[in-house]
């Protein structure tokens, strides 16, 4: 039979109530009554994670991070961005993929609370604001937003209007946005505005779907130029897709960016090595989770924080998909 | 002034190496003696990291996890593969980028340690064999072998000898390996068990050296056809370096496969949406680290384990960067 917390209150003569107090260094308790309910852990050798954990919980210098998918290229230089900036205060970091599943999200909140992080970088989506402002220790979004919480997200709105405007500017007349799931909020937010500025522009837009992945990408894309055989520009959700598309293309004959010309979102590492070179949008992905890790620390330390939001820059990097202005 | 371990053996009429002894549950102190020392540390309010660390140890569900650099494709893959076997049996995973340099790893090591983790995955050099085998929990060797010391690994010598042959077979007469850094062992054992094969085909034999990352990759092989104009045969010490190569190739005129064929290795998702897709040896990264996972949850639960060193096979994939046999 394990010993539990009311075993120890009995037998120290205070409620369990006490007993939690004392090992959570929370709230008052006389020094006769912290030594009353030492003795009576002692004496019963009492160890569950909560003493471990009070005990702890001063020390550990755990973050916790929950990403979507690690295999997904613009989360490791996120996640090395955090982790560099951790090290740099003698910080580490737990990792937990969400796959975007709610349950494995709140899953994987628990536990790290079970195992006394004193921060958590989360990138889930607002499904979970209840639950994150709830938490007893500092939050911060990274790559999502929810009211009312810190987060450090890249300017998706300016990126979606940037990329429309590029690919106006560089003469194409029909122009194809590929739109990835619309609960992934910034992929969202970059659909939104790119659309809304093409309208304006007056081209004729097609809006096609695909996943984000690898494998979801190549799958999706095999119908593009079937579907839509004169779109001669193509915004990518990010960038694996735009090279599935780039794929897509020069299989089925196309030149780029003479016969059709691509942008993807995020600058991944790909982008540079892939042939021809891919024009995109730059997220600065590593800075993003420096910045992150920057903010968590400091709500650890409880330093006054006057911006919680804190948006990043995009900016567009010309490679070799879209034409040189003037061509 | 901090209350240090010598303070309470003073107190507690013990040496400190009793207190140690006693806070950590190692070797034997009397019952007296351990009550002396816990009233010594009550009594003076000692709180280091050590007291939570011996009561905290015995729950504590962490694994950490030493990667050379996430943001290499190879990795997440492996992380993801080590991190979905821990999740299934309620393990989580620290995670540090030692980027090869001796002094992080060796400081990731100590953090995790004193973050209480139960088990130690590393992807780290020979230089800690001694380091490694005296700590006192379970470690398992990830995509490197350390004597005596339990591993996870792919078959090299099988996957540089399997490129080798495949190029021969293909119809290449003068070929280039290139090498990557010799003191990662895997990226050595491939190439050595390349060169012996290709030497023993009696075929032309160029080495160039490059560096494994994308910016290292894209800056060592720009030189390589102005050095090598003629090699029709490539095997690249991964894919990331074979894509490169794929770009310089395509942009000196080259036709792939016909005018050049090139074998990657490691089978980063990368593979599949370049184009033309890159034939390569498939090194089964998920499953490595779902395996490494496996055997340190069954270290650390103390089960026997027949095997130590488990090495797990790697396959030729043909894409279109090989010519077909019969071609």
């Amino acid at each position: 039979m394990a010993i539990t917390i009311r075993d120890v209150a009995k037998e120290a003569g205070v409620s369990a109530a006490t007993v939690s107090r004392v090992l959570n260094n929370s709230g008052y308790a006389h020094e006769d009554t912290r030594k009353a309910v030492l003795d009576a852990i002692h004496k019963l050798n009492y160890k569950p994670n909560e003493v471990a954990r009070s005990l702890f919980k001063q020390k550990s210098k755990l973050i916790g991070l929950i990403l979507p998918d690690i295999t997904n290229p613009f989360f490791p230089a996120l996640a090395r961005g955090v982790e560099d900036q951790l090290r740099e205060e003698g910080y580490r970091l737990i990792i937990g993929n969400s796959d975007e599943h709610l349950e494995q999200e709140i899953d994987y909140l628990d536990t790290f609370i079970q195992h006394n992080v004193v921060g958590i970088i989360a990138s889930v989506n607002e499904a979970h604001s209840d639950m994150l402002k709830n938490l007893n220790i500092p939050v911060v979004l990274l790559d999502r937003t929810i009211e009312s919480l810190p987060a450090v997200y890249a300017d998706q709105f300016e990126g979606g209007k940037l990329a429309a405007r590029k690919i106006v500017e560089l003469g194409c007349k029909e122009i194809t946005i590929i739109r990835g799931p619309v609960e992934v909020k910034p992929v969202y937010e970059r659909f939104v505005s790119s659309f809304q500025t093409l309208r304006q522009a007056g081209v004729k837009i097609n809006v096609f779907d695909s996943k984000l992945s690898f494998q979801g990408a190549s799958n999706s894309v095999k119908t593009l130029f079937d579907k839509y055989p004169n779109t001669n520009g193509i915004l990518a959700c990010n960038d694996i897709v735009a090279v599935a598309v780039m794929n897509e293309a020069q299989r089925t004959g196309r030149r780029i960016p003479e016969d059709v010309q691509i942008i993807g979102f995020d600058d991944i590492s790909i982008c540079e090595i892939v042939y021809p070179g891919l024009s995109t949008i730059r997220q600065p992905a590593y800075e993003m989770g420096a910045k992150a890790a920057e903010i968590i620390i400091k709500k650890v330390k409880q330093e006054v924080l006057p911006n919680i939001h804190c948006k990043l820059p995009v900016q567009f990097v010309e490679r070799e998909s879209t034409r040189k202005v003037g061509d």
